[in-house]
């Protein structure tokens, strides 16, 4: 790879050397002008055989070094736009029949039990736009527990929380028993909430439907069908407007509003609270010829999606691209939708924690399930023994990654059953458990772990080697696999070892991994380590 | 004016009637595509002597009227683009220098006890970015409570309020004793919480000064000096990030944000978290070079604002337009301050309700001092009198513009201390106190309130015209003022008086008025009937 090619400043901005950002949490220590004016790349050499490169900065001599997997992902092209998923790129758009009367549901009880249910609701959330949870407790304010469940509750004039339900005196249309045809709510806030949720307590009344149309599938038909209009509407401030005893807002926005590159990102469309447009004559014909084009097109039957809520249903959807309707119904009849608003950006972010913490969950599972097998010829679990290594190398002060490395040392055994007898039974020299873990956790960590790992059955030879009584502190079981391991290592051997980048950090390793074997040693659970590995995943 | 001319979607959209609009809640009862497709304007009326006009619409002859008042407002024009005041039209822009070290600033208790306070404060945050409250009270959390005088507050991930001191293990620099450069907040957020609170406990530390830059100013003064660089920042993307173990928030937003018509409106920049641009080496080096400059730019010492946060201030700003920084500290010196996020359309309603209610403070003010005068000849004050006015009309299950009529009928009187002698020295015909009130009132209120009021005098020589025995239940001082005022009316003004729109509200307003005189009566207060009066206001 050819570094000189790339953009210096680019690349310089993009250095993660610790002077450059804060090892504690990522951020930039410097300024872009405190870079020199004349930046330029000097000296590149490679590093770890090819895996990474160094560069030193001309004219301030700074080292940078950028692993090739990284220069590979990055590398400048014209066509990594995608985002961060908040336009039409990042979304799967829908039309009613398209989707074939299957609703993207979840059982609320599964929901908060299991990790990988909660991102499938929320990807639903970020992708369709839509999700509906069932069977949550029809409690009054629970719909605020789901909201919390990914993110903030936005309060607004209506409340932290507003019901859905005739009201005497209502202030807005939603609080009477009359239709409302597809609608973003509250287009009068700017920020206008993203997320709403509405949670169904009641729903016994005739009529009362409720109805979801894709507002960014709408708005790229238009775009097909009537390009003009399309650009009319992205272009035109709308003054909306609300107005009651304790709330004047308004908010001049496009009824679609596109990103700096043309794509669709927020639709806002509510006939119920356009105010007075101050437009010349021919621009106000053109607006309102355009605003009932797209105002027929979100009427249209086959985009339009009908269901109704029943107690203890309750939707999420994206109120920056998903309109909500509802049919009457009458106002004798009981209806009571509890309702919030929240926001994409913390759904977001709590969809990709709980992504990257997936390989915490499956590690949690291996924890519980393969490692409850006994650790080879001792008298404790698998389990028992990785948790006794990491609490040995969390007292005697080891960095983050070799504690990682301690708790996680034996992964590799967890393939499958591993007794000492399949171990016997095995050719030659057989590193094949740690070996076998080292690969598995390189998908989620760097070799600051991984190669601890990789090493900690060479260090026992190597130990042996270089230690003379080394050798009579092993286990009886230890000394028994020491033998298909290889036995003690030849200097040739030890030499080659003590060129290890993480050969120390295997010795020390191997020592606490020597002492975990304690039948009566009291450790601290998986879940105590999970927030150290956390901030080591890749 | 001809309306025959005017675009006919437009003006049918903003027909006021009780078909067209929720008269509760103003909101449109209509879809844009429940409109005739081929709509046009039928016959046009001249109404109320041309202060109004009525249109007969084709094909559905469908009535709207217009106020003529409303139609010269609102008529179509090119320049009526103000809008909602968040972009830079609705600024005041400004540099260092030009705010002569004058801070926008005011006092905690005025803040509170002074609506016309609360309205220069509000108005500085929308119009300079930024307002300092000083003697806030040095309370934990009371940060908070200063927001809710506005607005609502917006939970992120670093909570409802956030310290801001020097923390061990510190998730953003923020909680370091680092200098930190000019920047906005949560740039990776979306929305962006678009108001920041920062209210300062301790701030023993030597160093920590605070600064602002408007960024609006710096935008548009790269448009004048770089108008390449300033487009390349307003289309490009930047990929902000924040990670933590709690949180993994991306926005891509440009650094400088512009709405349909090209005017700023939204400023992000923060160097500490732009993670990596994914563009074509041309466009890379084209946005390092602009965002370099526009860097830049903001470290202008002419710019920036320096000032010091003493225990007690509360500064509230703009995250979207200013960015704010802060010198460096001695980590061992006590520097505490408690932050907050917010929006900026909270503000903007409440300033704008504040704004409305200002008639209702003059009035409550008038019914404290000049109403507690002695009414008329009677035993009881003008406030009382007026008070039961009010009362018996609500009591009688008058629409709230009657009860409002009641309640200020005599407002005419409040210009000055007015007595039945001087009325005795006054000539002809005296209907002065009512026509006075009612043009007082035509400012804040409709025809429906200040009709009534002018008629009032008219209404007492009207029934003592058309019921005989009417002029029997006229208190004493009402007699005597009866005949400065012309005495009952001729035929021929009964029949003038019948033809008035709101004669008959007038005679009921006039019943009101002959009871509303006993000295033992109790009465609601004034604050009683503001939400009434509230919801009246033009």
């Amino acid at each position: 790879m050819d570094l000189t090619r790339l953009p210096a400043a680019w690349l310089r901005d993009n250095c993660g050397c610790s002077l450059c950002r804060d090892p504690r949490n990522g951020q930039k220590l410097f300024h872009i002008t405190d870079l020199p004016q004349e930046l330029a790349i000097g000296d590149v050499r490679e590093r770890a055989g090819g895996a990474s490169f160094e560069v030193e900065w001309v004219p301030d001599g700074h080292r940078s070094v950028y692993a090739l997997e990284w220069l590979t992902e990055s590398a400048p092209s014209g066509d990594g736009r995608s985002g961060d998923g908040r336009t039409e790129d990042g979304k799967q758009l829908w039309r009613a029949a398209a989707l074939d009367g299957r609703l993207p549901e979840a059982d609320w009880e599964a929901y908060l039990a299991e990790p990988a249910e909660r991102i499938r609701v929320l990807e639903s959330v970020q992708r369709l736009g839509f999700a509906l949870l069932r069977g949550v407790p029809c409690r009054e304010r629970q719909v605020l527990a789901v909201a919390e469940t990914f993110g903030y509750v936005r309060e607004t004039n209506y409340g932290s929380l507003f019901d859905v339900r005739v009201e005497a005196d209502p202030n807005n249309l939603a609080f009477t028993g009359a239709a409302i045809t597809p609608h973003t709510d509250n287009p009068y806030r700017d920020p206008v909430p993203t997320l709403q949720l509405l949670h169904c307590l009641t729903n016994a009344a005739t009529g009362g439907d409720s109805g979801l149309v894709d507002g960014f599938a709408a708005a790229a038909l238009l775009r097909d069908e009537d390009p003009a209009a399309y650009e009319v509407l992205t272009r035109t401030l709308v003054p909306f407007r609300f107005d009651d005893a304790r709330s004047a807002l308004r908010a001049d926005r496009p009824l679609i509003d596109v990103d700096p590159l043309g794509r669709i990102r927020e639709v806002r469309f509510n006939n119920r609270s356009i105010g007075t447009l101050r437009l010349s004559a021919e621009e106000l014909d053109l607006f309102y010829a355009a605003y009932r084009r797209f105002g027929a097109l979100l009427l249209r039957d086959d985009l339009r999606l009908d269901f109704r809520l029943a107690p203890g249903d309750c939707l999420i959807f994206d109120n920056t691209r998903l309109l909500h309707a509802r049919t009457a119904f009458a106002e004798s009849g009981e209806r009571h939708l509890q309702g919030c608003y929240a926001d994409l950006d913390g759904l977001a972010s709590t969809l990709e924690v709980l992504r990257r913490e997936q390989p915490l969950d499956e590690l949690a599972a291996l924890f519980e399930g393969a490692g409850a097998e006994q650790y080879l010829g001792e008298e404790i679990t698998q389990a028992q023994h990785m948790l006794q290594a990491a609490a040995l190398a969390e007292a005697a002060g080891a960095g983050a990654s070799l504690v990682a490395a301690a708790l996680l040392h034996d992964v590799g055994h967890f393939h499958g059953p591993v007794s000492g007898a399949d171990l016997m039974a095995s050719d030659g020299t057989d590193n094949r458990h740690s070996h076998t873990g080292a690969e598995r956790l390189a998908r989620w960590f760097g070799p600051e772990v991984t190669e601890p790992v990789r090493l900690h059955v060479a260090a026992k030879r190597y130990l042996c080697a270089v230690e003379p009584d080394y050798f009579g502190k092993l286990s009886e079981a230890s000394v028994h696999t020491l033998r298909v391991q290889g036995g003690p290592m030849s200097s040739a051997e030890v030499r080659a070892f003590e060129d290890e980048d993480f050969g120390a950090d295997a010795v020390r390793l191997r020592r606490w991994d020597e002492a975990a074997k304690r039948v009566d040693a009291r450790t601290p659970d998986f879940a105590h380590f999970r927030p150290l590995l956390a901030g080591l995943l890749r």
